[in-house]
């Protein structure tokens, strides 16, 4: 058996976890046996039957047999990877046998489930060295299962200090003959143990947001060529302050986050791909307000800045705590430097065919343009953006088109998801540009 | 002589450092002397008599017969560890001479002081191996004082770019034969000296808040076992400045600060503690405000946020820049997301008992319930927040029980105040629980 | 020929790009040649004539004769430091080829251009022996040049995960006798490269600020010695974000930044001297508020901020959600710490001077005062605000002093523009002090 699993993924937008077996049911497995069957936005990147924290500990053994069950069952068809979490720590070398047997049971079980078993996530780890611990349960599985070494994936959640540490010996260690941790996948912020680790503290229980953890994480995939994932966000009914989390992630250069729920996911899959209309942004006291758009002129609702007239064409422009007198020009001057645009995938895509066809005549940079209509207090500015695209911006801004393309590459189950959402043409042209 | 020093010290809470000698008084060594005495609160974890920057340079050399001096008459009564600060400096080898003397002396006097030293702090370190030249001055005074190697504890200051690339190494080397590094006990930034060396400025002159020293500090001291100190903070009359820097640590897993009156002292070990009455939050436009607690309601006083009844059983909230209307569902909803609750001690044994019989009777999770009444611009809105409480959770929140427990153990001259604090009752319980 | 290079290098505030070679122009040098003869504040610490990024490829083999006949032509008279940016890449031999080729060429002209030339930028390196193999390039450049080897400097662009990874490895490496990396100058920020890299995504396509890189950077120059520079600000027209963006670098240790217009040059040349007149911000919700100063006295224009007197001898200070009757010892407590001040260049020299002179008579400490009137809705409130200078407190504000005296010893083409700004005796006060 020589199951080939060797791929170059690009992105994982979503990581999500199911309970391997839950205790008081008909069927312990039913979490796992519903996830599998998810299509569409609502099945993630990647599914992670879960047999560490989500499972109590008297339902693992059980919980591994679900895997193997429902794996061998529906893992043909599921659209995303599969990666089962197996129990690990870096401090305790029983739940560490522990996880090397489930590994061993899932790989060398004769259902079939490892030939839809794309690797395995191991939380908890400590040290590179631990790491390496890890990567040789693998191997060993992987002999003792018949298939090719290193064939199996490894991802990892980062939850101590050591293992935050660890990121940065990672591009050094994984070419090194006698480990084979090229295999490594994922890199998976957990900050629910992560925060007791570091014996953080804040007021209301809440989790502390954790920038240089996630940069460190996000750096060290970037110099690997892994990808970065950041952890559950636990208030599961607040979709807003998941979205704003995730665009934080996204300028750190994390595209995946965890999800508890098909409701996360569905958010998840859909966050990092470019919005289907454009919007205006205004900066009012250090804060971007989102624009109403009314009959494609963008009205400012709010009270905390007001303009008027003053007769003599001259204007007053009044933030909560500060007013200036300017002269048409500077007006147009000012709100040109604090209104913004966020461009639609339609916008993009046009931007991007502009480029491509100016460098083939021969041209290094274009002038983008967007214009519009703003209104504040009922005084009309019409507003126009420029923005000089040379060849490094136009490779920033592939950055969303790349992880459109490879989305619709690898996740057919979407295609129609994202007709709807974009329109047909819109998602052909996008498929065209940059190549 | 083999003074037992060995402890595993989990929490510090306060760094309170003393100048060692001062000019111009009939007592040079007044402020020692009045440190040595304190206690309860306004005494501090680890005292730290200072024979470096708060001493001026001429009169070190009576700054060490002082240390010596008060260290040997009031040690033993001292309700907390005491570490002397010597000179060092990783660019001066006649400085790191100094220091290397003053341990010495401190060390084999025969007044019986190092009887109650229980270590040094080191000042201005560099690179690793200048830690491991300090840390060898310590074995040869340890070993000339014929104590045993290892049994004096060091404290680093780090207050240079290279002592922060350092934490990196300090997991890999703290275990190597040929080093002493074990006896490694606090580190402590030192953001005055440390803004020097990265020549940073700010407009005011203000020091630079430097998070990223902040976190890798931590994260270090998280992966070694040793405890994180947060640098002096010298706006002393601004105790508001103190505690958002304190609550700012905490959420880093730095639960220690340096202290320089006794009034910090005092705020410096109250504040890591649970507070001994909840409260609740009302975030509004990305700020949380604290609401008034009248007669069990919750009432918020401020502009920015409005609420009316529009007569329809639909209400109008309105944030000082945005207005919207919602149903009684909605609203609910709305503050809801909205509100956050800080547990005060009780609230927090309560939940973990709680959660501990769930244990005992087979439940992995329990949900923990909090009600209140809000009131804005009179209205009174019900609110329920439900939070479930996992494994992960509850080790989470352990961390203040966990420091409450450590410092009743090793503050009896505390009890007293804690008591009056929280209550006898609460006390006891809070000793019971998590064992 | 042994030109001698050797310098050290304490501040460069500017780093200044101009295209090699411009397509349809008469004069493909156009640029460099106006860039080379820019004087006073509008020309650079570091002037770079940039054959990579800023040059089309096809315009690159043109592009090394302009810098050739350029800067033979102009050099000697330049008054900053000349640094060509040639191509590389950690990924692409040919690249590096490439590169060397022209720093050959550069190199060994006999046009005299290395006369003029102080070093090289090279772009894009990955790991330190990636910074190895560009050291080499130098190394034999300068053998075949015939001149010294090590003495053309070399700085680098971070602007992959990997090159930040590898500024943690510059001590240990810098030191080793297998190459000349002593040869590093500056370490430059290239954060349109590093969002690409690290595949964020911002909303509006607007570069996240990468605030962990900067403090990286920033922290292994303070460790090597080396000189941190922030990338480009590519919103030219937004002089008002430009400064924000400098002072934020600067609170980091990063004096220097990318300068893409002249403009930019003029801003970024005086950003980091201290101001000509001194000023004070109020502290209103979180933010820092310029006051106004109208006779001395200082204004509060806005509305967030609300006092009135109540008859009974006290005062409603209202903030905008907030409302506190206070004595009036209590106001002025509470206006005194949501006060500071900006000391203006004569404020620090003169305190300067004041610290020098008490420290010749052996006192340790000085107390620094400033004092003002507040103005709040027509009430006038006296304050004072003391500082306590010490050591510590005295050398850390002298990093604008040491920046000015720099400045002002090694770029005698903007005396006259200094002495305009300051006026000639503060700036012979400012090049007394500190020695």
């Amino acid at each position: 058996m020589n199951v080939n699993r060797h791929y170059t993924r690009e992105f994982v937008r979503t990581f999500f976890t199911s309970p391997a077996a839950v205790d008081g049911e008909d069927d312990s497995a039913k979490m796992l046996r519903n996830a599998a069957q998810l299509r569409g936005m609502q099945a993630p990147d990647v599914w992670v039957p879960d047999n560490e924290d989500a499972t109590a500990p008297p339902m693992r053994t059980e919980g591994v047999e679900n895997v193997i069950e429902i794996v061998a069952e529906y893992g043909r068809d599921f659209p995303g990877e599969i990666h089962p979490r197996v129990v690990w720590h870096r401090e305790d070398a029983t739940t560490r046998y522990l996880g090397f047997q489930q590994i061993l049971k899932i790989t060398t079980s004769d259902s079939g489930a490892i030939e839809h078993v794309d690797g395995f996530v191991i939380p908890e780890v400590g040290d590179i060295d631990d790491w390496k611990k890890a990567d040789e349960c693998l191997t060993i599985a992987e002999t003792e299962a018949g298939i090719e070494v290193g064939s199996l994936s490894m991802s990892v959640i980062v939850e101590s200090g050591e293992a935050e540490l660890a990121l940065t010996d990672l591009r050094e260690e994984m070419g090194k003959p006698s480990n084979n941790l090229e295999r490594l996948f994922l890199l998976v912020d957990g900050q629910v143990d992560y925060t007791k680790d570091m014996r953080a503290m804040t007021p209301t229980g809440e989790l502390p947001s954790w920038p240089a953890l996630r940069h460190n994480t996000s750096r060290s995939a970037s110099a690997t060529g892994l990808i970065a994932v950041d952890g559950p966000y636990d208030d599961i009914r607040n979709i807003d302050g998941y979205h704003e989390r995730m665009e934080e992630n996204r300028a750190k250069g994390i595209v995946g986050i965890w999800s508890l729920t098909p409701g996360q996911v569905v958010a998840a899959n859909k966050a990092p791909l470019p919005p289907t209309r454009g919007s205006w942004l205004l900066e009012v006291n250090g804060r971007q307000i989102p624009l109403e758009d009314e009959d494609d002129r963008q009205v400012y609702q709010g009270d905390e800045l007001g303009l008027k007239e003053t007769g003599d064409g001259r204007y007053v422009l009044r933030f909560s705590d500060d007013k200036r007198s300017l002269t048409v020009e500077e007006l147009h001057e000012t709100l040109q430097d604090l209104t913004s645009y966020i461009p639609s995938m339609n916008d993009i895509v046009d931007s991007t065919e502009e480029f491509e066809t100016a460098k083939a005549a021969g041209k290094g940079a274009v002038s983008m343009t967007q214009s519009t209509t703003l209104v504040i207090d009922g005084i009309k500015v019409d507003l126009t953006k420029d923005r000089m695209w040379d060849k490094a911006t136009y490779q920033a801004v592939q950055t969303p088109i790349f992880l459109f393309q490879y989305v619709y590459e690898n996740r057919p189950d979407q295609h129609e998801e994202l007709a709807e959402m974009y329109g047909t043409d819109t998602v052909e042209r996008a498929m065209a540009v940059g190549n």
